[in-house]
């Protein structure tokens, strides 16, 4: 059963966003500062090397006591032992991904519209990435649909819904306050200077929407 | 009931040590490495200062998912719920922080004789940390009686013990040798360029020597 409060503030890898930094440190950084939940993107690496890294992300987000979830594939996610994997919209489609993993991943889909929320929750998705919130820089080719796309995915979709792209400390407030159990971050986080900082931030402006009787990690 | 896999490898804090540098990434870095739990260790500070730096450490510690300890001060550590404490020889004597903390602590206690590991066990001890291993930087009045004192006091007192002072990543292998259950470890992590790396060779160490059917974190 997937536990919504994983999607609070859920960093999402990008090493080309990290500049150049090693990823570890900062997801340690990251974890320590309020991620609850972490993705490894990985659009550059053969299979091989993802494996290894995916590896790598596994151990440490174990000791880290935070869910791991693979961008893609289903394939690596379960030869890790990770916790879920994301499919976006060039992705394996979620019933494949559903019969491939059985119980073993939840399922995160990207979604952009109401009809494709439905499809993806009659398919077996665990939660909704709906974005671009905002204009972003991390993806040249998003389309920002805003807060406002959000609420009508919620409210017709009945899953836990993260908000993605362009979130950040400043309007992360206008993403929860659309319905979103949570946000996910990628620049915001791993572009900055102090990523500890940064997450505390993000998650600060985050439990601070929630709506009050929300149940907060702690 | 103190688990003393805990002990594995237990980070103490020296804000000298870190040169300068803010200690939660530091210690954030450290648990991702393999630092199975933190004892917060301010001889600096006054109480007010201790306590503010206490729920800060509580609060990281928690979403690191390590145990904290508090060095020394078993009224700061009841305030901000830490885990356990730690007692030096210039400390409240163990006895007396029974009373104090009831079962709310569990409670270690510095020691370098046969004879001190025993009254710290009648007094209640969960573990003992034995020391100097190795001659230290850290702390410029300490005796090192090194591994073989600590086969002894293992023996004798038959508690979990950690051996402290000096160890590192190319000298763990004999304070576990000698019947350690872990070591503790400041300038060994908190002082080197790159905190996860360094915990890794030292959890390494330890756990390429802990005996065959070892129980391990992971």
């Amino acid at each position: 059963m997937f536990d919504k409060k994983n999607l609070r503030l859920y960093l999402c890898t990008d090493r080309a966003l990290a500049g150049g930094r090693p990823l570890a440190p900062l997801v340690a950084a990251a974890v320590a500062g309020g991620v609850t939940m972490v993705q490894l993107r990985e659009k550059e690496l053969n299979t091989r090397d993802f494996l290894e890294a995916a590896h790598a992300m596994r151990a440490l987000t174990r000791r880290l006591c935070v869910p791991l979830v693979i961008n893609d594939r289903v394939d690596i996610a379960l030869a890790v032992g990770a916790d879920g994997v994301h499919l976006g919209g060039a992705d394996m489609p979620v019933e494949t991904a559903r019969e491939r993993a059985g119980g073993r991943l939840f399922i995160g889909a990207t979604v952009r519209s109401v009809s494709a929320a439905r499809a993806a929750r009659e398919a077996g998705a665990d939660y909704l990435g709906v974005g671009a919130m905002f204009p972003t820089g991390t993806k040249s080719d998003t389309i920002t649909i805003g807060p406002a796309a959000l609420r009508a995915i919620k409210e017709a979709a009945d899953l836990p819904v993260v908000g993605i792209g362009g979130v950040n400390a400043r309007n992360a407030a206008s993403v929860i306050a659309a319905g979103a159990d949570g946000v996910a971050v990628v620049s915001a986080i791993l572009s900055q200077a102090d990523a500890l900082a940064a997450a505390r931030a993000v998650r600060a402006a985050v439990e601070a929407s929630i709506r009050p009787g929300g149940d907060s990690r702690e």
